[in-house]
């Protein structure tokens, strides 16, 4: 297989990912702004199939009709003659102070109006650009403090928003579904729906659930501490991976938005691995962007935009190239068969069996060696764990 | 109001709570074995309501059947001597060598059919003993290492195992509710529903939905950062708290298991608040027993044990005492209005308005003044934090 | 006591804390800049006795010297006017582009030239201004990715830095010492010099150790999970507190700097203990100032950042009135004893004792017996917490 | 170079990692105990050349003399049957109860005595047996809550203990050194001594400083979120490194105790670079024993002890391999010298300057043009750490 990407592969990163202009916490600005236009060329230069932007990427809060429309424009005339695509589009609900305890979800009633109505006018933009996913990340849906916000309130004003945008698109024929993006913290202390657990709980709960889905990112579960891989298999499980931020995270600290595979490796590994074959014993895959949410560092000048675009379609490819290698490999289907991991799929029931039947199986129970398993039926899991290692490290075959 | 625990106050403690011998990865027992029905009396003299416990808290793992009846009987006589009932019972699947993969979810096919079997014998146990909530925490449902687990597998095969168990209760007309357990890690390397947020997610997709819902643990679900308060409300928002395991944990590490209270105090509080008086402008609040999931600390003898349990009780009790005069304060209830807590509860739309009265109402956008917001309309959230800190402190009436 | 806050409590504020704008992440500012003049004038109103700044918090980065001098003389003023003093000044080493890799140890050679010059006019500012402590907090030393840096010559840099500022201040008899403030991580992926620990060590290597100590912030230790208040003992045994930067921090996440006491409560309580009170059984406490590094949140206007000025000070005083009467309380002093707290203080050995007498002495090994310890000389640390947190919830006396 | 390990890879496994019988907290033994003999035959096949351990690892706690005794001979006539050597020991001071609140600074000061008598005879032993290295992990040196150990007073107890210890071996003339082993929480809620600059900062405050360094953990720095490579870098910085505890960590959360290189494989990368290569510049690299502290998975049987031995080492030759290429690679040369790595090592001052000189070169200050890193000058930190990405991965040449 090839390590250069291309449209097939369907790499996707935001605007304001490369147009990241390196204001931290602590610092400002090292970089200057990046057009759209020159944007959109090079990632179809590097191999790039998708942008994806926040309303306020393109054209600056409180840009005018005229100035927001040159931009639209601007983006068009790029994509048609790049054959980017736009797969997916969100607002910023978050920059503006006018933001500063949320949008859907902010005390202020007049505030979350507002908010509602710039979502609507980037849901337009969206289907006119033919997005089929709009991401929600709530970053400021959250508190400090925990009697500065009622939750079940805030998840009642989070819901009657979005029951309202579902209306929306379904009486307007927009074949776009929305992912709600998980996030634990930071900017705000404690953020509403702070795992993707959250979010497939709360989705399952609206009125049109089927449109209602998640694009977990790789460093907000970590942030959390928790499996980003496993999180994945879940939300494929109930059908919710409606979309993927892709980036690395070094555990629980700050936002870092590393270039993917430049963080968890291990994680990555088993990350690509499930999207390109599934579970191991088969089950749902995913096939929609893989979509880089990251931050070129701020010690970077430009070509350090361009070098960490690069990095995260080579990262991505060379992980695929060692997942084929590891399913491939005989010794590791031993491996997994050794440990069972296949056993996992037969139900623990017999077909047919009745629970009636099932508690008069004296196999099951009253016969069966419990203490076999002290110094014995060792599952192997060290060797299977050696073997992935190994592959990760392209140091077999 | 009293700081004397009463039975009206629904205390219950777990028998492997303050049966707990000190083992831990380090040391092992600092302490004998406590028996049963002393435990029951001092946890009446005490004040608390419930006794709750695992299958092999009570009788060992692979006792004979007038083993275990021996000790059942001697259960049900210190109840019927002191009052003390048995609101919730759970089965050990994660203490012997059988369950080294899990339970439910093992690699091992026979494992999940004894484990299953093991959770039989222990429901119709609780159902005898007028039991109305069975725990399942699946400690040992996870993995090390990513490719040891199939997560979705995983998924179905607990799925499996839980419409049987929600069939079965059903058959029998048992007054029982199942209530997942949720914990991100240990003794695995990552547990299967790590947080209440997947748990509820999982919940939600089972056959008979209504029969399960969650027990989230404070310190499980600060193992992973989150705002333990905060998962409580998505709870009671989803009508899914049905029942609760309270202790103190002091941030992201391994699991502590202290005394409620010694944890993180302003979360405990907010619980308190939440858990006491629901909502700030109403909404469900929870009525199930306080349930303590502690250990008495491993530097103690059996002292220690009984005022650990007396000090669980009183610092629900003293929070309590603390939010109703929180709640009660007309200078919290202003800062609540300044900072506009309440006007959250204000549905976002006005009655009856449609989306499109919505897009047309200038006033909601096009004449709103965004830029209002700099420098200005502060919403009052740390004064009102330093109004719960004083209260929290004693320090104001 | 009293709650009121006066110059004799000795709180300070560093000007960048009470002008954060809000600037974050994901936001620009909220707040328009504060004027230092007013800034001075509003905290004598409340009763702090000292400012603090980096250079760049007065006159911007860039300033001609007729702009720095007029707003150093503009100070100058204002601290004439109210009294307030300066006690410690510090330099921006890590907001401009020109420190993305750092100052003292940015890989440019040329960078560090200018970045010691930076120091250097700072510290004549402040020995100018009565400063007698000048911290350093190396925000931007440190990098994302191991091979970036080498941490060994990172820490020669650093050391060839400070030794030439010890040189300095010495030959010009400046009554200053130096306080390297740690921080593990954010804005980079690691920081050098992490901990506190990290830092004294590295102090104790200097050519002018007695020069150099650390400016410990709660929520920086807290980042990484460290108790602060034993860390602070810990840097008070070894003569090495020379300042105190007090927040608020809850749990290991990005850098929240609240109000202080709207973290970690207990902590916070012990730490206020500790400064206060010294060592249970005496030892060296700490009569620095007590500097306030934080930010009004983001939510709030003007009114929100004297609020919280005064929040910060009247926590640190409710904690000290609580303090004093856990110290006071002969039920604690009775626990204290009975967890034999005290006996650590008595030197383990006998006096005179040598290892050829201790080791010859039967009582302390062969005849001791260590089983005694099985369910028995439990240390009664709950109950000694209890009555601590029954102190800090203001529930007795 | 070759991948299967020999003894002058100076690799060496503790008693208690492949004698891990499976306990954790939440479960019992999964396995029988593993002979010493046994163990030693084991390991000297499988390519390691040292064992350690602590003394109840090889004869449990309360034996006899003669029980002790039969012990020491058998493991004497594996050791010469082998050739497996015991470059290091240590001594059990945390899980008998009688240390259930710590060895050398528990609260109680008969406890003090006899863990120091336990020392001592450790001590002797390791000397018999040609330990050059006595490591101290103060596991149970802690506490729980803040008001239950005087920190202060702990150090100076902890002092008091091993200024004893320092004297004893220097006028017996044993060629050993201590070294401290860092660990910020359990199986206690806060550890004395933290971190590995808490350790070297106390390890510079003893009597005889020389005598003592640290034993970092790969896990236990990684415990605290800190960068493990970096925290050895300043312990070589120091001189402080004695020895080193390799093992394996996924984030911040209980003690995993994983194989080496199945943790955090990009540092586990830098760390054997370090180790092997010293500095990019150069600079002191570690010539002791490659120890690994570590537990065979709980899930594993006998084979799986084994197979867990051979990963770790496996894991530390493929990652020496990798960094070998990595230091050849022209492209990597390049890409380090670009990012300015070398340029760090380079003195800021030029040969002979003045701080008189330094401070009237306008070329640093005033003429040096700041804004210049606006938007350029870009370190190329994202294209090196691809190249350190490729070469861990396997991928390149």
């Amino acid at each position: 297989m090839s390590l250069t990407p291309t449209k097939a592969d369907r790499f996707s990163f935001g605007l304001w990912t490369i147009g990241y202009n390196g204001t931290d916490p602590f610092g400002g600005p090292t970089r200057p702004a990046l057009d759209v236009v020159h944007a959109v060329e090079k990632l179809a230069e590097l191999g790039a199939y998708g942008l994806t932007f926040h309303d306020d990427d393109l054209f600056a809060f409180g840009s005018t009709d005229a100035e927001r429309q040159k931009q639209i424009d601007r983006l068009k005339g790029a994509m048609a003659d790049t054959g980017i695509i736009v797969p997916m589009v969100t607002t910023n609900l978050f920059s503006a102070p006018v933001f500063k305890d949320g949008g859907f979800t902010s005390n202020d009633r007049q505030v979350r109006r507002y908010a509602l109505r710039k979502v609507f006018r980037q849901l337009d933009l969206g289907a006119e650009l033919g997005a089929k996913t709009f991401v929600m990340w709530g970053g400021r849906e959250g508190a400090e403090y925990d009697s500065a916000k009622d939750v079940q309130a805030a998840l009642e004003r989070y819901r009657e928003a979005v029951n309202l945008l579902a209306d929306y698109v379904t009486d307007k024929g927009y074949d776009i579904r929305f992912a709600i993006e998980p996030k634990p913290n930071e900017p705000r202390g404690d953020i509403l729906l702070p795992t993707l657990g959250h979010a497939i709980a709360f989705a399952d709960s609206l009125e049109r659930p089927e449109l209602f889905g998640v694009n977990p990112e790789v460093g907000h579960e970590q942030m959390a501490g928790l499996n980003f891989t496993a999180g994945i298999a879940q939300a494929l499980y109930h059908g919710k991976l409606f979309h993927i931020d892709l980036n690395g995270q070094r555990g629980i600290k700050y936002d870092q938005d590393l270039v993917f595979g430049h963080g968890d490796l291990y994680n990555a590994f088993s990350l690509v691995d499930l999207l390109e074959h599934g579970a191991p014993q088969g089950g749902p895959a995913y096939d929609g962007p893989r979509h880089f949410d990251y931050k070129p560092s701020r010690t970077e000048d430009e070509n350090g935009i361009w070098d960490s675009v690069s990095a995260n379609m080579r990262n991505y490819l060379l992980l695929k190239e060692r997942s084929d290698a590891f399913r491939a490999d005989p010794e590791v289907q031993e491996a997994l068969s050794a440990a069972k991991v296949d056993e996992l799929s037969q139900p623990t029931l017999n077909p047919g069996e009745s629970y009636d039947d099932f508690l008069a199986d004296r196999s099951a129970y009253e016969d069966f060696d419990a203490n076999a398993y002290f110094g014995a039926k060792g599952f192997g899991f060290v060797k299977l764990q050696q073997l992935a290692t190994e592959h990760l490290l392209g140091a077999r075959g």
